[in-house]
């Protein structure tokens, strides 16, 4: 049997077998609060678009780890890189190591630590370090809540597939598009504050339907999304019109958008609101709401789709 | 200019300019003591010989990663991994997934985490956490100190060398050598009692020729070697003299040992070689001195040499 006999998410499970792994990070009790970390690795040929700079790569393997250190309602304070590359300019590399530490310290973080290696194709392995009170796991989602996203979806999907398909040249991309594809940002400080709301969370980097589905399962409920309610932005919707792209596949099957996908008490939805706007946070929306049962659904036009649990995944 | 007119040692310090950092491992405070975090990554091409299992693979990037922790004083708490493979056979993800939780637990340490990934080769981003009340630095070295190493030198280097180079069949290499080459265990309940008494520590993982000039350069201070105390296993300096090797060269100048390096008082060097024997660990050896000045040599037959910055190095 091979790896590409079981995908990704089975590897991954099966890693969480052996090891107890199941959320966006570990958690380590220390004093009155936890620490937070997580690893990520990305590979030019799977991960590192072609149009990206060295710059940009950097940046991207630190919003990677920083979304799994939000998604648990955490603080960032460290990133580490273990960098492999073939005998590069020492200008990229440059870049590179700067463009990680720019974003890092973005997030309130040092860049604490190294190592560096030759392999032949670019590979970057960060690990993201954060402090939280009172971590949010996958597990505590309760019938009766409400299930939100920050921000809007499908934009890095989008970018990606019109980029590898050459529909249209880098420069008639949107930015807001273009921007999520090759910066992406993690939800910081949308994660933090979540993390006094939210009863169960984890960032939708595979997919939303991913995301969705381990939530459900993980809390032993149903989730039911309302797809008129899905966030797409302008830009999103005019670029998948235009190609014949549906958006709505896109925000529920596409990889690469860092948002997070939450549930919390519907008692205390319009304040989590109200303080995401006063903060200037990025916007958030109610996309359905948490049942009795187990997997996850969504209702378009009255009528109810089982939603797959496929995203992006390797060994697929 | 590219990577290979720096090498890796250069990228490294470049690294540490742009970063802050210096040691084998990264330092936060946690209340009274102190967080203590390292990265490494292996490749099957440079770091990972055809006669390693995918459980020596496992085992190898966790002790590597705990020889940081352990070269900083500390216990180490937790381990992740960023796993990158072409499709390869479960099973053998599996013995390497089973390879490393079982080295991390010898130690104490959880494997808490990790990341999977489609790579054309074999790699591994390890990262180790651990906890120390005093950590200890490159840096702390002292005039009228003591230089000492745990255990044997040479070794592994000398495995690789024989392996590589087809000299001699794996079923007659010695165990010990063996071992070290296939094997290494980082020395963690050593590196744990050090942390009493070394001002300054590293471990040799490059070569000891480069971790004497580290420490030197970062304490400011002179380390010279006593060429006839370095201690070699039995097995080693057969082999070596079977081969025509010079041992002295390999335990200098070859990477891939774990031992730790470190400096301390004289006054307390023989309560620190009883404590050594009292708890049944690895033995400890004197290996020279700290005195005023920069730089590392060695005396030989009552002549002084310089000892060449060189190791294991990327990019070279």
């Amino acid at each position: 049997m091979k790896l590409s006999d079981l995908g990704e998410r089975k590897l991954i499970e099966r890693m969480g077998e052996l090891l107890d792994i199941g959320d966006d990070a570990a958690c380590i009790k220390i004093g009155d609060g936890f620490l937070v970390v997580s690893t990520d690795m990305i590979y030019r040929k799977t991960h590192i678009l072609n149009e990206m700079s060295f710059a940009q790569a950097g940046h991207k393997i630190v919003s990677m780890c920083f979304s799994d250190i939000a998604s648990m309602g955490a603080k960032p304070a460290g990133f580490l890189l273990s960098y492999g590359s073939a005998d590069i300019d020492f200008a990229d590399f440059d870049e590179l190591i700067k463009g990680a530490k720019e974003q890092a310290e973005r997030y309130g973080a040092g860049f604490i630590g190294g190592d560096t290696n030759e392999t032949d194709e670019l590979t970057l392995a960060g690990t993201a370090l954060g402090f939280a009170d009172k971590p949010v796991f996958r597990k505590g989602a309760k019938p009766g809540e409400v299930v939100g996203v920050t921000s809007d979806l499908g934009s890095a999907a989008l970018g990606v597939k019109v980029l590898l398909e050459k529909m249209v040249p880098l420069s008639e991309i949107p930015a807001d598009i273009l921007q999520r594809t090759l910066d992406p940002e993690p939800r910081v400080r949308e994660g933090i504050l979540l993390g006094n709301y939210a009863s169960a969370m984890m960032d939708i980097s595979d997919s939303l339907a991913v995301s969705l589905h381990e939530i459900a399962e993980r809390s032993r409920v149903r989730i039911e999304v309302r797809v008129e309610n899905v966030p797409f932005s302008k830009s999103a919707l005019e670029l998948g019109d235009k190609f014949g792209i549906d958006i709505l596949e896109q925000g529920l099957y596409g990889g690469g958008d860092y948002e997070l996908l939450f549930t919390a008490s519907e008692e205390r939805w319009d304040e989590l609101k109200d303080e995401f706007s006063r903060r200037d946070l990025v916007k958030v929306t109610k996309i359905g709401r948490v049942v009795e049962g187990s997997g996850a659904s969504c209702v378009k036009d009255g009528k109810e789709f089982g939603i797959r649990r496929e995203g992006y995944e390797h060994f697929r």
